[in-house]
């Protein structure tokens, strides 16, 4: 009895503020998304799992949702928004490293030839990751991320990066959060950099976001205890690293997947494709089509590739959402223009 | 206005039905405990922490809860109940295998002493269970679990293994969940051991499980895609591996740890002595002091030793439960006396 006040107040409310066109408005729960089989193949999805009589109903805590992070829920061109951070990083200690002026990768960062300094493969990389970070708490690095973000603007949109989300796929989170769904991230990224921003920008908390990590090992010093990076790759989460780190953190296979690369492909396969595998179950890539607004690539690009997922998209059922058609807006209005 | 309904609803039930004295009654969220310094510890932590008007108030979304699980949450005598489990996977299978009968660790375990059959250390554990268990997927692993649960029952009480949990323990992972803590398992047994009944029996979603785990590999079979368990060891959560796979998986420290062992003594050490940490924290020990109803050991046990963590106890602060002083109930009642 308790429990369906509050739901029978709501709606009395609504009925007497709105009337029911008012309701059917005020309700739509992803205004920035055009009308159209991407939308309504959302709306589907979550009507089927979440309503009662449904035979495909799903049990709220089972409702598992993932989301990608670059290039799904944040932008990712012209760099990788970590990419940034990182460059900004080797900068801002170059003149204590004279040797970087010269040496891999930092001397490629500097010159912010992103795909050089990658090319010395996970080893480079976290070579490069220690140079910066090894030896730093948790606390450490985050605070120079916040300091980061605070100050940094994307070279095009000249806005913060914390702002460069798509606020169709904020809308999508809120739902499906709405509706019971648990949502998780799950990323290339470093776990630690995107769970300092994840909950001021998603609403996710730092345990639901799964990502790539290092090392780290647990010490005394001078009587508290730390935490600290150590100069080592622990875990990759990108391709089959995501069902892999999925599994891992949740122990649950997702109802939801939704992405925009090959390096997404496993998490789609696995969530809609995966043994025992029951419906519903919905897979979503966000295509970049639209240069004027946002950018445009799939194929050719290096930063999010989508190739290999785009050509499956069709067999498997995935839903490929048009970005120049199907979203109203790309960008929620950004604080600093109010 | 609307949120702020159900509760005067409740309250004017309360009041209504049973009076203030009747509702401070009803209200003891920890009636398996005697009262004493213990249970009031536990009382005095939640007040600081939740109250809006304390100094030392956590918002909810910060109030983490880490729970070991063997000797904590489960009865860890005579044997833990996953070396159990072990135990009768091997001689379910030992006809198939007769090299067991002589080889190590399948011969040890055959024979019941634990000790040896985990002489190898990691290496060992590792070949054992790959023995048992490589190739398997999470659901065919979970299903041996589940069916072994359901018949298996402890040798001195005769109950199932899911009904050896301390009453007085799970009345407290209520009563911090309706404090708005989350609360989580941190075991150095088998995560995906622990997540299969970790629901039923705690209320502990397999998302809020953080425990040992061994490699797997995304794989496609006959179409579908399948997450295969791989003969090597990923991560031991015990020890230091505790505060290292709750930064990994949370990435927030715990604001109460609760353990009874050394495998716990990192984690309380960096719940409550951690670099950079706040008040209030909370450290608790369950010390075994009841023979009569469960088990009696600590500093001379081989399985859940109490030494170290039981020193630094009194200079930390931490909290240790006396099992036999504390506890008013050391089990719930179980389902079959019924």
């Amino acid at each position: 009895m308790l429990h369906a006040l509050p739901r029978m107040i709501l709606l009395a409310t609504t009925i007497a503020f709105g009337g029911l066109t008012g309701t059917a408005r005020a309700a739509d729960p992803l205004p920035s998304w055009n009308e159209g089989a991407t939308k309504q193949a959302i709306l589907d999805f979550v009507d089927r799992a979440t309503s009662v009589d449904s035979p495909e109903y799903v049990p709220p805590g089972k409702r598992i949702a993932t989301f990608d992070n670059d290039g799904t829920l944040w932008c990712e061109q012209p760099n990788y928004i970590q990419a940034e951070f990182l460059i900004a990083r080797v900068k801002a200690l170059a003149a204590d490293h004279p040797e970087w002026k010269t040496q891999r990768p930092h001397a490629a960062l500097l010159k912010g030839d992103l795909r050089d300094a990658l090319s010395g493969g996970e080893q480079g990389f976290a070579d490069l990751i220690t140079s910066l970070h090894a030896g730093q708490t948790l606390e450490q690095f985050q605070e120079l991320v916040r300091e980061w973000f605070a100050v940094a603007r994307h070279p095009r949109f000249q806005r913060p990066y914390t702002e460069c989300v798509y606020q169709p796929m904020l809308e999508l989170l809120a739902y499906l959060r709405a509706s019971g769904f648990k949502t998780y991230i799950v990323t290339g990224g470093g776990t630690d950099f995107v769970r300092t921003v994840s909950e001021q920008i998603y609403g996710i908390p730092p345990e639901q976001v799964i990502g790539s990590s290092i090392r780290t090992k647990f010490a005394e010093r001078s009587g508290v205890f730390e935490i600290l990076r150590l100069p080592e790759i622990e875990f990759i989460d990108y391709g089959a690293g995501k069902p892999i780190g999925i599994e891992q953190f949740i122990g649950r296979q997702p109802r939801a997947a939704f992405g925009n690369s090959d390096g997404d492909l496993q998490m789609l396969q696995w969530t809609t494709a995966g043994a025992n595998r029951k419906p519903p179950h919905f897979g979503l890539l966000v295509h970049h089509t639209d240069a004027e607004r946002e950018y445009a690539y799939d194929r050719q690009s290096t930063i999010g590739t989508l190739k290999v997922a785009l050509d499956q998209a069709a067999e498997r059922g995935w839903t490929v959402v048009d970005m120049k058609l199907d979203w109203r807006v790309i960008f929620p209005p950004t604080a600093e223009s109010e």
